[in-house]
């Protein structure tokens, strides 16, 4: 099955805000505080979601109404090294660890406040696929060279 | 940064439902669905969290009003397979892949309907702590045995 | 501005299971519960929109893939009797209290395990939409006389 | 049962922007786009939430950690005039629309982007309670002042 992570005194330590090429603001929402008073580990994925795909929106790279082409998510995962929780601002710094012919791998790590040492930090994977067919297609060379701009 | 798994040929194959000690029933929702008109894929993790929470209030592992010792979630992770959508049934597989001193790895997937074949399988680590401190708290003997009956 | 119904102590009393020509199941999540410990005020929204699509979509008067009339959302509201909270089973009793041109109000309660009295109770109203234009469209005979079934 | 607004030809027009004294930033999510490739109807009622317990925890009238009282909410209502969708940031307009000896009704409205017409308003109706019992508390002087500076 999936990854490996859990002995947690031997894994790597968190991610700094430096280590990205993309910084982005996100905010928090009174729901996201589960029963124990932070933000559920579920969360954070939908802040990936929204980091990721904001920034793919702006830079024309994701077109939802008229776009022939999507990402859909393969793989996620995330470790969480300190606590989050509403009312906090969050920043995302995002990165691409890995673009290959139809795949992107995103590199994402969320930030406290100002702080400089990630909260928490994750990856998802998306493939580019026809929105009809959703079928894997390689990534043009104009679209490629906009991924370009954020690898790690 | 966490996890390696972005190479889509590699992969291992999707688990199967007789892989796994504990099956748990799970309902789709309207908002699972986004705008591509499958679950998005943050929702998995919703249904890990319900699973794994759901076995351990019915088991007495957890006790939400009560109790003196919570899971914190470390890390997460989820391969997806193929597609789910509202209004789906879920069968949650559940299996424990490593017990440590204080520390839980949950292995899980999500079936289709009478799917045998996993629509999504992904881990999270749970760390046993002390409700107030935080602090990592080992695993009692009479809590143990309960977790060992879901061993892989 | 909408509604009116601040005054606690004057409000009718909780709706009854027997009330209702049409009761669904439905299942809470984990991420359900909010800071208090209870289910948080806008997971009762989406149990609606679970139950009535759910119900719509069984009963062939939603085609999500195909279909050229949806319902759009326009006006909702719930009251709360009592809480709700993870992992409660809960019992949504649902009917139809106006049926006009192009718009139905569904009436909806929410009832925990066995109970009788409606822990929250609320209702929506959809405007049947051309799926493309988003007009209004009157409803068909043929539709309408499934709608007819759950009249209050 | 609740409300009565399901006649969409008659209802009153959407507030404006200067009808409240005090306007919050909000932002949306990925996931708040629902099938239909809007903001699904569950959201606003997010957004509702977190608004006003956004301005609660600045004026200092909730303390999520050590506060004694707490807000219950006992009604909720929106009508929805126009779409909202990801990527649109929002303004939330708030004001008080009654202050009751242990009750609080918040009146709210969603604008997009830079718009002065609401796309959606609603109100949600908070009872002072003790966090411990969960009965109604009458709210002090003190905190009377902070809610009066916003009473419509």
């Amino acid at each position: 099955m999936t990854g490996d992570g859990n002995d947690t005194t031997r894994r790597s330590p968190p991610a700094r805000r430096s280590a990205f090429p993309l910084i982005r603001r996100l905010a928090t929402r009174w729901s996201d505080n589960d029963i124990y008073g932070h933000m559920n580990n579920v969360v954070h994925y939908s802040l990936f979601d929204t980091a990721v795909n904001g920034w793919l929106i702006e830079t024309g790279l994701l077109d939802l109404r008229h776009g022939s082409e999507i990402g859909l998510v393969v793989e996620t995962g995330c470790r969480y090294h300190g606590e989050l929780a509403f009312p906090d601002e969050i920043a995302a710094g995002i990165g691409i660890g890995r673009l290959g012919r139809s795949s992107v791998r995103y590199e994402i790590a969320l930030f406290a406040g100002g702080e400089e040492t990630a909260a928490a930090e994750g990856f998802f994977v998306h493939v580019n696929v026809d929105r009809t067919t959703r079928r894997p297609v390689a990534i043009g060379p104009e679209r490629r060279k906009k991924f370009e701009e954020i690898l790690l």
